[in-house]
């Protein structure tokens, strides 16, 4: 090593030894013959003392090794506030490792700087104190994690990522093939299939910190690839998934943010996250829970809410505690806040803060009788805004009083940053409805029914529930999963009711169901979206900062400027142009030559 | 979890409790009125006895739950090859889990099967004990390296896979983008680039283990996705990473082969390796160097020889031991090997095993007294063969000799297949001519000339030296590295004299070079041929052993059936035949919004 100690180490008892250090000018200070630099590494800051004839090109961001003697700071000039603050460095040998040029992004703490620079000079940005964090919270999580899982005997194994294309779920990302010119790869989505298949092998406990691929249109925080931790066990139940889930999170949440997840995480029913919160990932930070007031109105003249009670639809109430007090355009942004979101509105009534007498839009509309008693019926007091929402479709409602009831919290200060909420979301509906009337899997059609409805689904596809969970953590769903289907018979009948023909299974999953046949375990598993969690445990706004070089939107790289056109010879070389010789299907022809089975002993 | 014990861990402690096991029918046996099944999970295999009534059904490969009670075996009976060879479990209830049709692939670790088979049934194979053993191998291996790598301080980075491409090395494997047609991705051939970037950024200790893909025309054992364990560190020397290196081998060889690697491994430089194994991979397993004789052949009048020494080139040669016994056919078949190899022929003299005697083609064109000291000058004794290589091209002749080393090796039987030897290949060449005349990196631009030719590598390219070096055992190179250029002005001398232009060095790796302008530290690293070194670990002819889902050649996957044609609507909607819009760089434009440094604290 080039140093002898890490500047951010030095203590007083290190006093009088003469060490070597190797870090970046953070800061300089000249001051009358002598110059103070603030030497930084990846271990903190230390102070350097150089005479001033020695250190005068020294500009932020050199990179130095300085040899010197550490020494006490004179009495008063301490700097508590600093590990090292007790002591300084009097350089007595300089050598400039190599210099800096004019900083396009200066290495502070304190600057704010967007995006598109920030991941321009990434290198410079990862510098600063908050990213360089970010990025070793990650690595943690990650030894976490694994230490869990080992501890559990789960086998580490990585699945191909240059895989099959399977038109399911969002679209995949393509390679063309040059040695099969006209065949193309996928990258995969994510290894649900290959780790079924390593359960059908015997693997029993798989994990892998897996690579992911989406070729989705870029919303919000989303990255083109993106990390799972990735899990698959035999022969578990539900219980056996969720217990392991808290197993891992309780590690990360304990060791990184010194928090003690109460154990067992609350487990409520998708359809009770439906209806109390309106949201499959209720953030319980907070209360605010929705009301449903379609028994309540029944028989109402409003026409709003007598169209979706007759129709057998659904009608609802959040509180916004105190919200009587909003001014008119605080009230007006509200329906316009709907609106963004696709909503014709947002019905309310605001209740007098002394009298409790309810006025607004909506009051007028109402029955004498029906007023009486909505503020008992939806536990709101006088001074509180009541906000409504109709539908003919249940779920289309709650998740607007859902919506609403975020930015309720969020307008009426009712988040406390500081906390943490978990829960699990669990009996998750097998099936929804396609816009064309058939059916469509909620998670994917390998998700088991639950054992109440595995042998009657068809009866209720909209009522059938499966062995799905999800975790969720403020808000945020942090990871999923299931309990696969193992009966080639249900398999079957999953598909028939999705609409799937032999055809299509055969073409899309032919070699999953293939491996079925041959008395494949009971399994299950959970993915955990790494990316968000790092970035929940980091107090972070986006994935972007616990991700080394993230993408902006568009996928962009500002750093590497990826993507790029590629060259004619590139693209010819490639084969993209090239005409599939044979249609789909295995090959065996090109197998490659007898290699005798390995048995390490 | 369905089972209440593993069923390998049963022991005769465990004799009267009642277990639940689920598992595999490894084997069943008939004998009169009972069903003696063998069943096998991940921990191992027990025998149950089920009466004949209950268990007729059962076929190989049946997935089971069964209950029942643990009992000694009667005396006699027991199995000392098993370590629950004391018990067996006496079945009460049996649930078959699944069934399993007629196999393809019978899961038996007695039986071999082609690749192509075992391929596309690899869950089936991945049931016998083999390659379920080299699995479980690698995840033990990952663990065991990210101990040593964690207990000193490494970050685990992931970099990005979606990059820009960099015509450099191998082809790249190419993504269209669909958000931006006529742009393409490519996937990595390592993260050379990027964790050089990691050291800019100050994160000092980086390791990751990286999937890496090369678009090569597959020959031997090479995947279009491979893995290596990769690793960067600032302000080390070479003995710093060396000694890094030699921690995690030693790791892994002490667990997983139980062998304590002397240490320090040997260092041997890359000229000495040539002129003694004529390999920069020497297998060091055992001796039989090569001797040079270009000085002690000269003015001979054996043309094939006297025109390499007079060009200036290289004579030498390699002793077979006990070769003279050789018959005149299998002499001939080391014309036909060398041929095989692109050389003209291999010349040889044999040795009377009684007279020692030089015999041969080539001993009727050497004068008496080259042939006098033949023995004594390359160590040959009555019995022995001589092979010969002359060349202008030194390394041509080293190499073929280097080859014939091995191959004497193998005919001769001298490779204790039980040993390891390890070595470090020191002090590489910066340089090595091109066809054109010009120079080309041996490694990659951006490896460091060593201190003596920092200052004067353009003086000898052909002779410079680089801090560049590989670890190689029993002749596979498993890890190779380098220290980094991290000064601007020498980088730029290692482009001048590569013939790459500005312009070039823009195009190809101008984030890079920008990013030294700002500080760069001192940086080198190395990566471990991850597959390679499993494979070694395991015993394994062939790196498919390690791999879950491995590719044949040709980059086919017998199981998935990939790579497919795609349909047209992936083909338009990827963007493959969009012409891009502007020339290559960045485009700032595209970056998302401002997003609020975190820190969290």
């Amino acid at each position: 090593m080039i140093r002898t100690h890490n500047a951010g180490s030095l203590r007083a008892a290190d006093a009088g030894s003469t060490v070597t250090l190797a870090g970046w000018v953070a800061r300089r200070r000249d001051h009358g013959g002598v110059i103070f630099v603030d030497l930084r590494d990846g271990s903190g800051v230390v102070q350097v003392v150089f005479r001033e004839e020695d250190a005068h090109a020294l500009r932020n961001e050199f990179c130095l090794k300085v040899t010197g003697e550490v020494t006490r700071r004179p009495a008063g000039n301490e700097n508590p506030d600093l590990p090292t603050g007790e002591v300084e460095v009097t350089a007595s040998a300089l050598e400039v490792l190599s210099e800096a040029a004019p900083l396009p992004l200066p290495v502070d703490d304190q600057i704010e700087a967007g995006d598109d620079i920030r991941l321009k000079y990434r290198y410079l940005d990862l510098r600063r104190s908050g990213p360089a964090k970010a990025i070793r919270l990650r690595s943690r999580a990650n030894q976490l994690a694994r230490a869990v899982l080992n501890e559990r005997d789960f086998l580490e194994i990585e699945t191909p990522t240059l895989t099959r294309s399977t038109p399911e779920g969002a679209r995949d990302f393509l390679v063309p093939v040059r040695l099969q010119p006209g065949s193309w790869y996928a990258l995969p989505q994510s290894p649900q299939l290959f780790k079924q298949l390593l359960m059908v092998g015997g693997m029993e406990r798989y994990y892998q910190i897996a690579r992911c691929y989406r070729d989705e249109d870029f919303r919000a925080d989303r990255q083109p690839e993106f990390t799972q931790l990735d899990i698959e066990m035999s022969f578990v139940t539900e219980d056996d998934v969720i217990e392991l889930g808290e197993a891992i999170v309780s590690a990360l949440w304990s060791d990184l943010a010194g928090y003690q997840i109460p154990r067992p995480i609350p487990r409520i029913t998708w359809h009770d996250a439906m209806s109390r919160y309106g949201s499959d990932k209720p953030d319980l930070r907070y209360g605010v829970e929705l009301t449903e007031l379609t028994d309540y109105l029944r028989g109402t003249e409003f026409r709003v809410f007598a169209g979706a009670i007759d129709a057998g639809g659904y009608v609802g109430a959040v509180v916004m505690p105190g919200g009587a007090a909003q001014s008119r355009k605080e009230l007006d942004g509200w329906q316009d806040w709907a609106k963004a979101r696709g909503a014709k509105g947002l019905a309310y009534v605001v209740l007098d803060a002394e009298t409790g007498e309810a006025r607004g839009p909506v009051a007028k509309n109402l029955s004498e009788g029906h007023l009486a008693g909505l503020a008992d019926a939806v536990g709101a007091k006088p001074g509180d805004a009541i906000f409504f929402a109709a539908s003919t479709n249940t779920r289309e409602a709650q998740e607007l009083l859902g919506a609403a009831r975020i930015e309720i919290a969020k307008r009426a200060n009712l988040i406390d940053e500081s906390a943490w909420a978990f829960c699990w979301v669990v009996d998750a509906p097998m099936f929804e409805k396609t816009d064309e009337g058939g059916w469509t899997a909620v998670h994917h059609p390998f998700t088991s029914p639950n054992a109440d409805w595995v042998d009657r689904f068809e009866e209720a596809p909209d009522r059938a529930l499966a062995y799905a969970y999800d975790i969720v953590c403020n808000g945020n769903e942090i990871g999923g999963g299931s309990i696969r289907i193992h009966r080639g018979d249900v398999q079957q009948r999953v598909f028939d009711l999705l609409g799937i023909t032999p055809e299509e299974a055969q073409d899309k999953f032919g070699f999953l169901l293939e491996a079925f046949k041959y008395g494949p375990p009971p399994h299950g598993g959970i993915a955990f979206g790494w990316d968000r969690i790092c970035m929940l445990l980091a107090g972070a706004d986006s994935i972007r900062e616990v991700i080394a070089f993230p993408k902006t939107r568009g996928g962009f790289d500002p750093l590497t400027g990826a993507p790029t056109p590629i060259t004619a010879q590139q693209r010819a070389e490639a084969g993209v142009d090239a005409k599939p010789k044979a249609p789909t299907g295995p090959h065996a022809g090109t197998a490659g030559p007898v290699a005798p089975v390995a048995d390490p002993t």
